[in-house]
């Protein structure tokens, strides 16, 4: 083999590993700072939790910066009061909705109990199932917390 | 260079590049809909969630459909009381189990309670540390849900 | 082409193929065993639950074995008393920092109750908000567990 073709046969070798590895540069450097997402539960009947989900929520964006970080807080089973029309932590919901929070009610739990959105505070987005969304969420890398 | 060889250069170089990229694309399409699969934590010794955490699981798999997704329910610690022979919920259980959900019992609770398989309900599953199986679960990308 | 061309370029092209593809061998085979690693979330003022959260670290340390497994116990909102230098698990709390778990303190919550370091336990480590030191470590694939 002459020079010139061995010199091709190396850029030929060293151009398609390069190419080759190209593409997955990206995923390596992705995972040390993938962009915050959370998904928090409410499954409990107490204000108390309703108040720390919203906390958290608050100190979440606070210490990430609002714009870094996908928030949503998602209320079900016993759960569910915190979303209702009556709701005491109605002015907070309404406060983390306008601070980028997605908040989200579950019309499973809402079916057995006989409620309509009418029941429900206003701005809120609503699933089919709370806990289905919750359990996707984090099969797409959603880190969960339970308050 | 001739043209001939030029071709065969850009052959081979296309060819290593596809076969290269091949063996990811299915990770790549893989992400967007994972298989369904999520571990449920029963620790508490309150039968409102053991009942929250059965009808966790019937949503799922009414939502999902039941073939479509992996559902195991752990209970340790104060939550083994759910699963021993006289649990009020010994039916609901044996439904769930019936329905295709994985029911798993801690040992190491067991063992700090002098119990054995005899106190437990039937066809349910045991590991030898319930914080484990959860923490192994997650690790190898089921969701978590602490109802 | 003559055989001798022929060769060279099959060999070029199989090179670049088991090349491109080496790096993402052990990708592969960590999978099913990752290391372990689990975040435990203290957010209940209830000392059983305290004590719950250092019996379920204890426990993956005894079933996985202490040197396989990164344990951190977060403790903030009204689970920091399990912290505070009046715990009644101070001796727990002890114990488990020297068995290798890591035992950590939100400031939000010490700020948001005026207590400082020197109202703490000794040999904690601090996050200035627990709820992102959770969230972070489950986008990093740490398994959480909340007792």
């Amino acid at each position: 083999m002459n020079s010139f073709r061995a010199l091709r046969s190396l850029a030929i070798l060293t151009a398609a590993i390069l190419l080759a590895a190209a593409p997955f540069a990206p995923v390596a450097a992705q995972q040390p700072a993938p962009r915050g997402k959370v998904v928090m539960q409410v499954s409990d009947a107490d204000p108390a939790r309703w108040n720390l989900a919203l906390n958290n929520a608050k100190n979440v964006q606070t210490d990430l910066g609002a714009a870094n970080v996908d928030i949503e807080i998602v209320a079900y089973g016993p759960g569910l009061g915190m979303l209702m029309a009556d709701s005491v932590v109605g002015n907070r919901v309404a406060e983390a909705i306008g601070a980028g929070v997605k908040v989200i009610a579950c019309e499973n739990t809402m079916r057995g109990r006989k409620l309509t959105q009418a029941d429900m505070l206003g701005e809120i987005a609503y699933v089919s199932a709370g806990v289905v969304e919750i359990m996707q969420k984090q099969q797409q890398g959603w880190a969960y917390i339970r308050p």
